[in-house]
């Protein structure tokens, strides 16, 4: 679903050990073989898995067992067991812990969105937006796919959405609805979707033919008068919510009637706890 | 003091951007020139603002004015003004926007804890773990620094701290109480560390000659304990908190006279909230 | 509107020069300074001309003056000229050449293609595909857009278009119409898209609610039929036409009224016939 | 005979899928085992088959039987089975296709070039230049040497070869001839090459020592006659004709009895056609 | 203990055949199955053998057998055998002599000093500095160890090792003594040690709390007195000396008492010499 | 004559910085303007220096002056003075004192042999080899250059130079002469040098009509008598030295009148020393 460059893989492992291992070199212990095993310490929906895999291939660490990213694991469940010499086990582990903690930590707070919100509205989407800590992509979009979010937009290069810093320089938002017709012919393949604030803003780019509308930071009160104004006079067009959903207020959100709930809110928070032991052959 | 490569700078760029900014050009504002400002929405230590410059200078956009990484804003104050064109503007504007958002949250974080922690003990460091996510640790690590604390040990290359993970290989404590002397001599440069979680094992290493003992998990009245019964042993030995301090307790451990607080609590919490407008000239 | 990272720029140097210039090393002229010169030998939609420019500045090659991607130039114009030392001139002089020309035979043969579809049918827009020689997109797309055509997909990250390949994991076409309304509740932000061969299928996916069609191969007299069909039932889906289209008989589909042609006839044939000379200061 | 780093062929896969397969992760199919097959739709030379197992093994796709480049096969023949998850199917189609059509037909054309003129002339080398699109030289130069050339120059690194853009620098053809004893002393291992138009330069060229000449844009009947008035004066002397030199006057080039055709031609030109169909296991 | 990442790998290979093996294309004999022996012509330590082992694997190289890095062999022995196509034999041959002969230099020199100066003294350890050439740091703090060396510093982010050119910014020698005790609080977690050259300077610093000095280019005898002296005052100090040591001096230097000999010798010196031999079969 | 991408620029000072410089941040210094100055400290060709200025410009460390390399300049001359931030001063010193002692110590070396060879046989060429320290290609060769000598051959894709381990897949000496004739068409734009360490091979390759033969480790007298004989039957063979020629004896070898001496002598040696110092503004 997502190939991750050996590079990006060759990075990480250099990110922690840029040179050498001074610890295991100075205690004399990285000739010896032993085992390393990482255990749940909390419900924990998995992810980054298949990425530590990477790392132990290259460090000729071998997997014994190791359950694929999307698992459930509870308090306890150890879910990667594998061995190598102490030398690449420790090069391995921290590296390995962090990813596994940080995409652990997203794809569970997605999951629990995702069944929150489909718990009232089993239709509904979870798209996870593009505020990512620069660097970390690759393995946030992993991990919310993990808990069952779609992606929002992956980046500038794949869809229109209209914000006001865009409209800034056009004009105002007559000046976007008037121009809707060639916008929608240079991008005959894509959905139109504008960013709105206002009933007035979101009706005017309805009558110009846009596709789906973003409704940024709208209590869910009154977001749910505006989709059922909207529904009426358009029930096919794209309706979006955006702006501070998270866990707490995800479910009335659900109940609006939107296609889709755009939220930043799985990427922050604590990473899983995952506790990992070593144990010598 | 952290040099950052191009590679860098351009591997953020383009993991937003990875051919063109559909948008801009699907609307034909590209060759448009104007200008952005980054504007605080809350109190905030600023980091990150010197990548943005790199960021800026990449795409030929002209600072006006912009405050350094450590600065203190708040609620209103612009502290980025540049000017380009809108076709670059838009590629810059969400990676700057994440940078100096996820960067100046985990300064802001720093600087609290560092200040609450030397409140009631002026001569307490802060030391910030390597548990951030992979890819991050350049910006994680300034963004430390420009709060006010220290890295704590920023990969395995560098320093000699010791942990059961190690100690398995070697055979069990009193295996790595009698190797010490000769520990000490491969690495004569360095302090060696070990982590210890009760008073026996720390005693039997100090006595072995340790320059300083990592103390994990333990409750900070209990600490206070320990510290005092082993600087009574030895005043010169260098001692650490660590796991699950965080700004809620920072002040207790403070108090401990340890000599340095190791945490990680920092990476986590919500980005720091900053606007983001642009104009058109 | 498209960054290119300066390993890239670097790259297609090194490529070229992996080492030194023996040619100019073993004449001894490398430290004399000249100037160098780009003429047009045909009538040509100028493209690369930034990239070139990105090379110069690497070499610490001056420009004079340089005509932007886009420009019209006609036998015999000089649209870039630049100044600095023998050594550089060299090195920078064939990888040059080489943009420009394989750049600007792309953008002429698009300009083309557009001007002759949009003379029947103004509102068509030409879309280029990802069918591009592996390693050189970026500066494909750059080169399309230049000759006034639209990305068709960049790549696998952004649209869902629906092939045989994609059917055959999922059974037959119908149950892509079955799954269809699953589908858009997954990537509500997103036009699904299929390629379909036969007007049955057309007619079952449309009645499934795709949000458009493209027709692989079908001659143009044929899909005429087809897209009258099809209007009187949906006028609002996209229909995009695929399939050997080229500069000979995109005139005649574009009479069809399809939204869109996509093409990858502009990215073969030969390169722009642009002349280099050099001048001893 | 050509190495390519792991770094390129990941490039190629990222250029193509950036992140994530959007479509197969829509339809959610990717966990589905298939089979996908490469047939020739006509007459081809293979090339970039060894390019596109490399591709396979990074995404777990494992090879059932594929021909090695440099094999001649005709329309229908399938020339590369393998199997694997349709996510990673999907991911190396479009790359792995694209890379097979390009390389072979280079190949394909280099070897009816090569073939018409040793039909004529069996000792003649076709020799292909370094005009090809930057960033493909390898892909580029593994294709002419499949179809049965060599490599004219690389690059800028490993020959002497002087141009007029050199002279500038020196003087004139004078300066040149006389400074060929030294030029020769300092590149004694190499041989010396200028390129020339006219029959006087050509003879004072040969009398200062040059090791060989290359004639650009002469009519064959014309260089011809250069060719033989040169070899009754020397006739060790490499001969090389470029310049417009294509599948269409190779033959009458051929014949002038130079040693080797310096040509481009086989870049340029329309990708081998091949098919790819996948099946659900 | 040291990973390598792949891109190093293939930029070895990379850097000594970019693009094709041109003598063995024009031969023609890249297909042909043979074997490649590497034998030593003298003592050696053997280094950089896992790194032979890593080219060796990317170009399919089968190895027969290998003795490990840090391996003691003599003159005649044969200790890589491996085997594979003549076109791969001969890509990997070059850059994998080089490899070793270099890496197995430095550490047959390393070994050689480090018994020396334990042959005198037991608990000596030979520490070797960071005054490598640039870009092959990896190779010599693996051959350095496997000599039996530690790396002294291996890079800035490490040690905090303060010279008269920090000194300058701060002031003076004094300045420095009277900034230690914030120095130290700083960086708890690291010994905070300063090169100086007389014994002023040392005695200040030592009642300042400094943790160790490092002694430039100090007479060995003079030395002695300066460590006896400062042993009676502090024990545990850390003393280091540098400057001009090498296999000729390491003796005399390692009866001072100091914990550690700094130094560059063994990166200099000619590479070991191993001889390379293939046969077909 | 030599372009060194940003990437390798960036490896250089990552190399040694790979996160911060722990002492000036400790020290608290790094925010100090201060200037930069390098000495030399004995005659000293220069090489480097460029590379230098590129860190320096990466710095913002600004160059008050710099002499270029090949520059000559003996003890206590400084040739470059710079100001900038202490911070980046010191993250610049090591790795550009490293770069300029290694690669000054091999032009040094370089211009020796060349003026010795030279001054017994004017019109020689020193030619240095491949068997660099890996990773180290592009700055040797600069400095072989900055010395006086030219590349040998840089790598494999260049030249086509036949050593016994080529010979092995072809069968004998034999074999290759009487391919001679097929291999010289092959790549006639090529001298076909053979490495030969008997007189009667070199006879036969004459006879089969070789342009050049390289004769390794034959001592000075018999390489003399064989250049005659060999200059009686083939004026015009290249005729190369190689094999243990260094400082010591290039002047016997220079007196054998071979076109050029094949060493790899200047690489092996003491970096040239340099002083480096700081003051603070």
């Amino acid at each position: 679903m997502l190939y991750i460059s050996d590079e990006t893989i060759d990075r990480w492992i250099k990110e922690d050990v840029p040179y050498i291992d001074l610890t295991t070199l100075t205690l004399g212990i990285g000739g010896i073989k032993g085992k390393i095993s990482f255990t749940a310490r909390e419900f924990t929906i998995l992810s980054g898995v298949e990425e530590v895999l990477r790392i132990f291939a290259k460090l000729e660490i071998t997997p014994i067992r190791a359950l694929p990213s999307g698992s459930v694991v509870n308090k306890g469940d150890i879910f990667i067991e594998a061995e190598g010499l102490a030398s690449n086990l420790h090069i391995a582990w921290k590296v390995s812990m962090n990813i596994l903690e940080y995409c652990s930590g997203i794809a569970t707070r997605t999951k629990k969105m995702v069944e929150t919100a489909r718990s009232v509205n089993p239709h509904i989407t979870v798209v996870a937006t593009r505020k990512s800590f620069p660097g970390t992509k690759e393995l946030v979009i992993k991990s919310i796919i993990a808990g069952g979010a779609f992606p929002h937009r992956l980046g500038l290069s794949e869809s229109v959405l209209i914000f006001k810093q865009h409209v800034a320089f056009l004009g105002d938002i007559n000046d976007l609805a008037q121009e809707m017709k060639q916008i929608k012919a240079n991008a005959c393949e894509k959905k139109i979707i504008v960013e709105v604030e206002t009933i007035e803003d979101a009706l005017l780019l309805i009558e110009s033919g846009v596709d789906g509308l973003q409704f940024d930071k709208i209590p869910a009160d009154d977001l749910k008068l505006l989709v059922d104004q909207i529904r009426r006079i358009n029930p096919n067009i794209t309706l979006l919510g955006a702006g501070g959903i998270n866990g707490g207020n995800i479910e009335e959100y659900a109940r609006t009637g939107i296609n889709a709930i755009v939220t930043t809110a799985m990427y922050f928070g604590k990473p899983s706890d995952i506790g990992v032991t070593m144990e010598k052959y």
